[in-house]
């Protein structure tokens, strides 16, 4: 048996974190590696009402086959709760569900990449979109990031280089991995970039409800009046991730296409899933709920936050970030994050290494911790054993 | 907006009789179209009671992200309870949770096919698979069949003749669309060819476990020393298509690429789905209800059978299907079944024409009957009616 695999698999490679990662699954590791939310505040029993319902009162529907798009009623409410205003008003026609927003990514790769390609991404960029993506062999330009995002004359030049690039990837709030928040004017500016280069922009949205602190800014599509955004959100981050239930917003014309991919890739999402979810923002407030979950997040990032500052070396720069599940350390320059963590599990604490956030790879001086998922005893604990681990090297 | 799509695009186009199917949903049609299971079988007071135990006592880890191979539980209880005994006995570690049989057949094209490689079907084949493998853009090759399957000889004259092509894909059990059955000696003859050739074969395997009558035969995969068949299963027509789950089973090596690519693809299915399916599965026995889905289908296709028997045009062939969903049926050589569909949608009758499932086109004389998604009376009016409609032309 030795089978001849495409050469797209050249590409799709083990992670050489995902060994190291899975000893971050011990149970008395702390861990600051996942990017999970905290299922203490899932809504147990409302859920369980609602499935109960769903699968009672019209199980006929929600356990046979649906249609590709998704279940009506949840891109409805989509369109009407979780989309905030902008330069034009979604209806269900431009809401495809998607098994989360990972499959947004994949498809997204799908619809626009040939081998060779160059696509454009933020430096660092999340990881699980750039293995979507490499699944489809392009070739990635980085854009470098200040504490405002993108920076948009480094853009333009890429783009003057690269006129035929064949999107741009971003995550414009609180991104992950770095924390950081794309500035209004440089939404703005990348829209009408957009417009400019004929180049589409994937605004990948999973934490932009996530709001810890200051003020929320507008989306990128909604500066958007020709259609040059497609925009990806998820349940993930806002309600469970464990229904894999996402979405992507973009013009009908686009849309269609991403809905043959999907009729292709597995036909439709968990009818069961959609309808629970659907019929629970329907009854319950998600607003509410979200408000629940930033509360506890901002205590959690703000005991991290604090810790870092009183257990890390001085001279060790991180995001304080203002929303989302992460912040991200940035380490003398010749250092390696990846050896870090090895040290660091040794003394039962873990983090994702920052290489792999970079698509073209050589940066090894950067971690991501994350927040969300781990209690404010731990948090400060865990910050303390890394700090003493650091000062070795400082 | 003009955006530059992947070219892979113009292989992943709107179906042209996607359209036509739309119609088939009007609420008076008699619809012989779709691929449904019979919903008012659905289990649903007993799936109601596992889902609210899952949800309120396990909704912690239910609700949350998850391993992308899938809930340990229910791989384990499909290497005991559905994959039937053979030269290797499978574990978990054999298995990858799929949304649906079709997320089997798109990472299969995935794993596989480079631009232009060669792929071996029979012919006719499923449309869903064709479709799925039509976005990595190979060269189908198609295998004539007789009723008992894939013609071997000529299988041998295309692997001379193409001694690289990447897989064969075989519907074994009650073909979709055509009702036929690979005979025994056919499927030990495969596995050996997949050895001489280092071709593997990719079983799938959605009907085997809807017998309807005759000898159950063993599964290709069963005869399988040394890792050549990649089988995939469903239970969305054994349980509930609306769960979206389905699984990959293959050799441990194998197996981890698809995992590979499903994480790149979607991160995992649904965690609440399959915990639902692995403790329905755990606590109820899910051949008792296998076996009154059997009873329901048995009597509607013998209606079926029966009535074309009696309506149809003697000239008329069609499969007498011993299991499965679906019957094949073909018309004289010059007439157009997607022709005939519009004058059946004139009295209220749908199919589908079968020129969608040969993958190089061509063959406008065959369509496709689905018997489980109609009570029995409908089936006899629908079948009538096609039948004299049919009678013009004979």
């Amino acid at each position: 048996m030795n089978f001849n695999f495409s050469e797209r698999m050249q590409s799709i490679r083990a992670s050489e974190i995902r060994e190291l990662l899975k000893l971050t699954e011990k149970p008395d590791i702390i861990s600051f590696a996942g990017g999970l939310p905290a299922p203490e505040l899932f809504p147990l029993k409302e859920i369980e009402e609602i499935a109960s319902k769903v699968i009672i009162k019209q199980g006929q529907g929600a356990l046979q086959y649906s249609t590709t798009e998704g279940y009506n009623l949840l891109r409805q409410i989509i369109c009407e709760q979780r989309i905030k205003p902008g330069a034009t008003k979604p209806t269900p026609d431009n809401i495809l569900i998607t098994s989360g927003s990972q499959q947004a990514l994949d498809f997204t790769g799908k619809l626009f990449i040939n081998k060779g390609d160059v696509i454009i991404c933020e430096s660092p960029s999340y990881l699980g979109a750039i293995n979507a993506f490499k699944a489809y062999e392009p070739t990635f330009i980085e854009v470098p990031m200040d504490e405002d995002g993108i920076i948009i004359e480094k853009l333009e030049e890429i783009l003057e280089k690269y006129p035929k690039a064949k999107f741009i990837y971003t995550i414009p709030d609180y991104q992950n991995p770095s924390g950081i928040t794309l500035a209004v004017e440089r939404r703005k500016k990348l829209v009408s970039l957009a417009e400019k280069y004929h180049i589409p922009i994937i605004e990948d949205s999973p934490y932009s409800e996530l709001a810890l602190e200051g003020e929320v800014y507008p989306s990128i599509k909604s500066f958007d009046k020709n259609g040059y955004v497609i925009q990806l959100g998820t349940f993930s981050k806002t309600f469970c991730p464990g229904f894999r239930i996402g979405w992507i917003y973009a013009e009908e014309e686009v849309l269609q296409k991403y809905i043959l991919i999907k009729q292709g890739a597995d036909l439709q999402c968990s009818t069961l899933d959609q309808r629970i979810v659907a019929h629970y923002m329907e009854k319950y407030c998600l607003d509410t709920h979200i408000n629940k979950i930033i509360e506890v997040y901002k205590k959690r990032r703000n005991i991290m936050i604090d810790s870092m500052i009183k257990f890390f070396p001085k001279d060790i720069k991180f995001t304080h970030s203002k929303g989302g599940l992460f912040t991200w350390v940035e380490l003398k320059e010749h250092m390696n994050s990846a050896e870090l963590l090895k040290e660091a599990l040794e003394v039962n604490v873990a983090f994702v290494p920052g290489a792999s956030f970079f698509p073209n790879g050589g940066k090894h001086n950067y971690f991501r911790l994350n927040y969300s998922n781990m209690s404010e005893d731990k948090i400060a604990e865990g910050i303390e054993r890394l700090g003493n681990l650091l000062k070795k090297y400082y």
